[in-house]
């Protein structure tokens, strides 16, 4: 999977999974996410790098709070952005996803950013894409997400840049969760070992051993002695269809909770992917405390999009595009 | 109310209704519109004031009609604008406003043009919004719809500068409309003290006194030697809905039409916020004539929008707000 | 018709129709074109010839497709570009047609690029539009499709540019096509004489003399050394609801395969406006063959749109419309 991310030079020219890219490969897009990311009050950086280029955001699935932070990365790049909603246009007429590719490539896209129900989707679309058009993954069914990844990690390195020696609970729907699969690829890349997966156990993945993880259903030992508490996005729905009981019991055993929290270090930072369901999967109060870093992650987010962005498609790159193709 | 509006220097901050505001500060949003109103004929301005700044539209209520005109008016100030309809994304999944707002302010928002549909929505938002971040009211629940008000006087201004001696009536569904009631406060602030109110009983408000106007059921006594007649739009399920009777008697009523034009003054300007329902509240004929101002209220609009805009996020403003934040 | 897209000097002042247009003008077209198709392989080119104009893209009928051609003309050519869908906004409160032309006129409209579902809209709006706004008529009914057709014949120039002894076979249903009847107009007016329509009877015209071109429900006889074959989108629904048989019969007797294409000369051009069915009116082998310049139209689609708007708002005719009006 990872080689069709890299071209010939093993330069990044694809961003569809975290999974098989190098140390040395994530540590440079976080370099270069440093640059575009704002000091806290300051405006945001708008720069010239991708002028007269043009990204699609390419959503077959709705995700306006996704699509809305690759369309400002795009912006402050100076990009030409149009976005389309796959799912209600062309699509409904029979047009299938490889001939919407081959269209829009032909009308100029430099950038595709791709969001699909399909686990696999976005590497097809790599596998399909002519030269000198990049296609970054902005989540494929329960596949990855590796913007979401890299921002993580970005997060935390700002804040505890030793990951040999970091302790990372993961709490939550890990199973059907590509942020979890893709942040854990990123972590483990980068050096961190004690990776603990808590939840209940529909939730949890079968061999978390085949990741390099732990499980458990105990939150009691799963926070204990973390540095990092990373809660995840739970649907409603997966919990009040009488799978796993009631909310109110699932706040209470697995929710980010100044009770729970209680067991993790006590400067343990809290992180979300966003939006965060208040009594859900987290308490408010835990949520804008001083230890989250949950809006410092969308802040990141938007640097680590300009990044990957401009790496791809930034205007050396595009220029040797046009000369080798 | 109007403190959350303005700076520690008294300059404005946000914008969330007319009430409140001084003839000074509103003298200067008119004075700047000027600059940004193009003469007839001539291309529409353009200018850098926002240039790196992100507006978000954020639309808790559909309105493309609104959206549009500060859409135009962003991209004219050359900021960068996204378009949020929340209604349709996040909302559904349960993150409430103030996430949201949180959420879009950590993206490097510096604008927030809000329409939603709870009274008191935008002021809620201003007083959770960061430093340097603003929040300007289009429209929340029958509150308040500044911009509206602020474009309806700078085009009375245009035309009939002495506000002291101007005769107003504003016909139509008064007690649902934040657009009456914010033209009403802009309008008194300014100096005007004659204010009439027209149409049906359950149009009106309860106590017209208490707002310094009056009221009548009457139109001809309602529009005798007006200056100006403002028509409001009418909800035609309000008339149909057998609260008002049927549409052909209310526009015999208190349509703007020739017959009931009759007794304003000769010269008297005719206005609307739009848009129109033909045959209803308006004849396409008062609508279009010479003495109609509706197009060029539209035309005001966009320079009203640009020069709140600028005033509260214009480049200098903004370097301020990042060097005190 | 003709003469409402010409301003007194003879040059393109609105697009409504290829009918009536004369071969120096589609050539300019055509020419104008030339300068903004980018080389293969080559970045999309970004122009300021329309820097502070602004484009509305007006669209009574929904088609995400065209519209993101007619956005990212506008884009490259520097526009400030509002999408309306109108079909979901202001027109479902009743405000017609004409009254959303005027509103947006007002707020400093350029160009309006106007889809809708009526025949002869575009001409109404034209009729309707104040002086220094251009309509460019996006598709209307099954009346025309302007800009599809310039970029049928420009897509045609390049490759067979001697248009009085080529052969063109035009396949599918015609008679509900707008872009059948605008290509039919450009390619006569640049001297093709022999255009067949081929196609089940209830696809084709009644009378196909007063097109000045030949008919046939013989796929055989209609692709007899044909140099260019132009399959149309067929709507699934025409064909398996009854009136033609099933898709099967359809794609076997009318559908471009390699087996009917054996009839048209072995070097034919493929042509096909997009998206295509697969497996219905054309095979996917044969869409993405050699000889296909499906892709090439896509490409040539945006620099034609990029001509025309340049043509009717570029700055010099903006500078003259504003002096001038």
């Amino acid at each position: 999977m990872s080689d069709i991310q890299l071209d010939d030079a093993g330069r990044l020219r694809h961003l569809i999974t975290t999974e098989g890219l190098s140390a040395d490969l994530i540590t440079q897009i976080l370099d270069t996410a440093e640059s575009f990311v704002p000091e806290i009050g300051a405006p945001a950086k708008k720069v010239p790098l991708l002028r007269g280029r043009t990204v699609f955001n390419l959503f077959f699935e709705n995700s306006t709070r996704t699509r809305t932070t690759f369309e400002l990365a795009a912006k402050r790049l100076s990009a030409d952005v149009i976005n389309m909603d796959v799912a209600t246009s062309s699509r409904t007429k029979g047009e299938d996803d490889l001939d919407t590719l081959f269209t829009l490539q032909a009308m100029g896209a430099d950038v595709f950013v791709i969001r699909h129900p399909e686990n696999g989707a976005a590497a097809r679309f790599a596998a399909h894409a002519g030269p000198g058009v990049a296609i970054i993954n902005a989540g494929d069914g329960s596949h990855a997400h590796p913007t979401q990844a890299l921002l993580d990690v970005f997060t935390i390195r700002r804040h505890r840049p030793d990951f040999d020696n970091l302790s990372v609970a993961i709490v939550g729907d890990i199973a059907h969760s590509r942020v979890a699969h893709s942040t854990i690829h990123a972590l483990k890349t980068l050096g961190t070992t004690d990776i603990r997966l808590v939840g209940p156990t529909a939730f949890l993945p079968e061999n978390p051993a085949t990741l390099g993880v732990t499980a458990t259903t105990d939150i009691t030992a799963g926070l204990a002695d973390a540095d990092i508490v990373m809660g995840l996005r739970i649907q409603r729905e997966r919990i009040a269809g009488d799978v796993l009981g009631d909310i109110a019991d699932y706040h209470r055993d697995f929710g980010l909770t100044e009770a729970n929290l209680a067991h993790a270090k006590p400067d343990a930072l809290i992180m979300h992917p966003g939006p965060i369901n208040r009594g859900v999967e987290i308490t408010p109060e835990v949520a804008y405390s001083k230890q989250s870093l949950i809006l410092e992650q969308v802040r990141n987010g938007i640097g680590i999009r300009m990044a990957v962005m401009a790496l791809i498609a930034g205007q050396p790159a595009a220029a040797e595009h046009a000369r080798t193709s």
